[in-house]
């Protein structure tokens, strides 16, 4: 049964991830469905296509995308790397672990490259609104066309959000906060570090955007970065220069007040305050209401809505595995939507996913939520023909990242690993990360090329 | 007929005189229809209820506002003044022409607290998507309400749209733009000139951002102050420390070039390029299509929809009238809803539309826009019970200030005007506006009560 329909929202890694396993499916000689992909950018890679704006879009919708000039990747590339299409591959000579942001949308173009993907996505076309008929048991979508400011109707049999959930920023309010002098950002809008060079800055959180936000800054010259956690410090070894403090309290002109007392002057503030699931275009009973964690609820396999089982959601995951995932997920999405797989009543699918949910609470450290992680990809490979990969090596990379990253937060970006995909052993690049202030891809590339004749 | 029900999306200043019109006939003792608000900030007055954050709000939404600390009128507050509540009623006291904005806030919020009206209002809901109901004659609306993430419907019989055209950015691309290491910002994520004290700034645009937002910079210490217009300067007479010049080409590193062949390094960017008109909850058959100008097509007297009568637009102009031409309109739209007032056929309509729009094309001064939208309220006020005022003494006190500003774009706020409703004469503020660094109400008022027990 392949004459049915699919919407795909979003062609990011899980948007390209979903048209790709269609295309190994098509490859094969098998008929597939009707498909289409709706891209609210210019361009496809969703977080990985910088933008210099900041705020909303040409368009004046809200940016999706979160980063920013000299981010690096701050895992393993290694441990994200796809199982059909690897970097040897793609770059056709060893690279080392953690390469810059613009290497790894190369990477991720270099595989839909391969296809005709591009003629299934309409971008500059945001999904405005959702509709379920009931009695058709189609999915009415209306779009905006974003150039042309025009609306349009498309009836799918399957809708598949790959919508990404670091693109609405988590944005509390502290007291005092309005009559700061400096800048005041979120994370979402941080665009690099120059313009924070000699700033005393304080970065508000305590996960990976203030560890790298700060860490950047750092390195690019701020004369101090002071980090404000919540509930636990990050507690990596920070060098002279970054620190981190309890709670801010309030704010008093241009200076931050903290829960231990102290207080201290800032030029800037950035809140790097995480990010919400916000799915606008969707009604309430088709809406995923989460927070970020690693098994969201009402997710079947993490995939199939629970209440509605022609709703998909991709990459919705708290993440540690993320390329790969995103797979793993599109190939069990697309056998399940082929009929291939097929899954139970609702009773049992709610008790499954309350079972991953429970087995999530009784996980604490690092290395327990990303054996949790291992073990889901696992069980999503063991259903589909995704290509087999060593998850535990991937695993084990991941423990070691964490450690690294804990023993010096300067300098693990200068570690190197080794595919589990294809044996490649990364190399180091040419300049220890701190020293290294160009990333460009040119760059990053030549180097290795003249360290690969050099050897 | 009064059993019927209006929505009104957007309780700012057009929203609340809609409110305020309805409000003014049921004190007659005479019915009128159900009626609802929804207003997506957490407050009422619009563009008026500042916000210190920028890019989006709490809920994820594209920020509404688009003000700043140490915003002043930029007009006489005798152009804006409410025919039914004026600021002597308000203030109990003359105050000076142009106040900051939280005295204006004040003055807005006083008319509507007489009333009930917050009763009318949701808050923190945003109007999500429209879809007009042929057989119905009705619009569904679908809501968001953002504090608990829950959407619902609602049908009207008229739909009353007053969601401003100051909100969405126009952001063009500039070559070279995205490796500029300041900051770079659209005017609307513009909250205030501390952040670029000693800097040496680049505001691109020629309209009344950029001349606002260069001289509030110049005043609070910005090192220079450069603005680059594409078509026509500004051509005030700039103070040392301000300049105009022709459009950038395109940047180089910290370095714009313009198109007279000349390069300057800057420190910080600010686009101050406009809005657009924006309304991604309707579609297409029911969505307003215009640049910003006085006469915007598609709208019968600048109100009634021309292809679905029952959709009205409320303060969608280019706006000199601001306050009280919000009030004609909401007028007009109430007296027709209550069918006090017929409406011709669609082929009159539009001859009437084009009637006015190629008035429109015959003028091109300031003072020739001014005389236009001067015709246009005078013709909304004869057709309703609106109090009547004296618009040509408010056309001239707009021409007068049009050549204040050109003599000097630094003190045209230390001039008084004369209110035209009351015949209240301003007072000078006790301090040169140039001097002035405090904007709060408080200091405001308190200085102007010392300053009438002296007197």
């Amino acid at each position: 049964m392949t004459n049915f329909k699919v919407g795909i929202i979003g062609a990011g890694p899980s948007g390209l991830a979903m048209l790709r396993a269609f295309e190994s499916e098509q490859k094969k000689g098998n008929p597939i469905p009707e498909i289409r992909c709706y891209e609210k950018q210019d361009n496809w890679g969703g977080m990985w296509n910088y933008t210099w704006r900041t705020g909303v879009g040409k368009y004046g919708e809200p940016l999706h995308g979160s980063m920013y000039k000299y981010l690096w990747s701050n895992g393993p590339k290694e441990c994200l790397e796809f199982a059909d299409y690897t970097f040897s591959e793609h770059f056709g000579q060893p690279i080392s672990s953690y390469p810059p942001r613009e290497v790894l949308f190369d990477y991720i173009q270099g595989r839909i490259n391969q296809s005709n993907a591009r003629n299934y996505i309409q971008f500059n076309t945001v999904a405005r609104w959702v509709d379920y008929i009931e009695d058709k048991q189609q999915f009415r979508v209306v779009f905006d066309s974003l150039k042309d400011n025009r609306t349009f109707e498309e009836y799918f049999d399957y809708l598949v959000v790959g919508t990404g959930h670091f693109s609405t920023p988590n944005f509390p309010y502290f007291e005092g906060i309005e009559d700061f002098p400096g800048a005041v950002m979120h994370a979402h809008d941080f665009r690099g570090a120059d313009q924070f060079k000699d700033q005393r800055l304080l970065l508000i959180g305590s996960s990976y955007s203030a560890e790298d936000i700060g860490v950047q800054c750092y390195k690019h010259g701020s004369q101090s970065v002071t980090i404000a956690y919540r509930s636990n410090p990050i507690g990596c070894n920070w060098p002279e220069g970054i620190k981190e403090k309890s709670l801010v309290t309030h704010f008093e002109g241009s200076k931050a007040c903290f829960k231990d007392g102290s207080s201290e002057e800032f030029d800037a503030v950035i809140l790097c305050t995480g990010y919400q699931h916000k799915f606008p275009f969707l009604p309430d009973d088709l809406r995923l209401k989460t927070k970020n964690r690693l098994y969201p609820d009402d997710l079947y396999k993490g995939v199939v809505f629970n209440h509605n089982e022609r709703l998909l959601y991709l990459g919705m995951q708290d993440q540690y595995y993320t390329f790969n995932m995103f797979d793993t997920q599109a190939w069990f999405a697309r056998d399940y939507m082929l009929g291939r797989i097929s899954i139970p009543g609702k009773e049992n699918r709610t008790e499954d996913i309350k079972k991953w949910m429970d087995y999530e609470e009784q996980t604490n450290t690092g290395a327990e939520h990303v054996d949790f992680q291992t073990d889901y990809i696992k069980e999503l490979i063991g259903l589909t023909d995704y290509p087999d990969f060593n998850v535990d090596k991937v695993s084990a990379m991941f423990k070691s990242w964490l450690k690294d990253k804990e023993n010096n937060i300067l300098n693990y970006r200068d570690q190197v690993y080794k595919s589990v995909m294809d044996g490649t052993q990364a190399i180091p690049h040419h300049t220890a990360w701190m020293d290294e202030m160009d990333d460009s891809l040119e760059k990053y590339l030549e180097e290795n090329v003249e360290k690969a004749e050099a050897i």
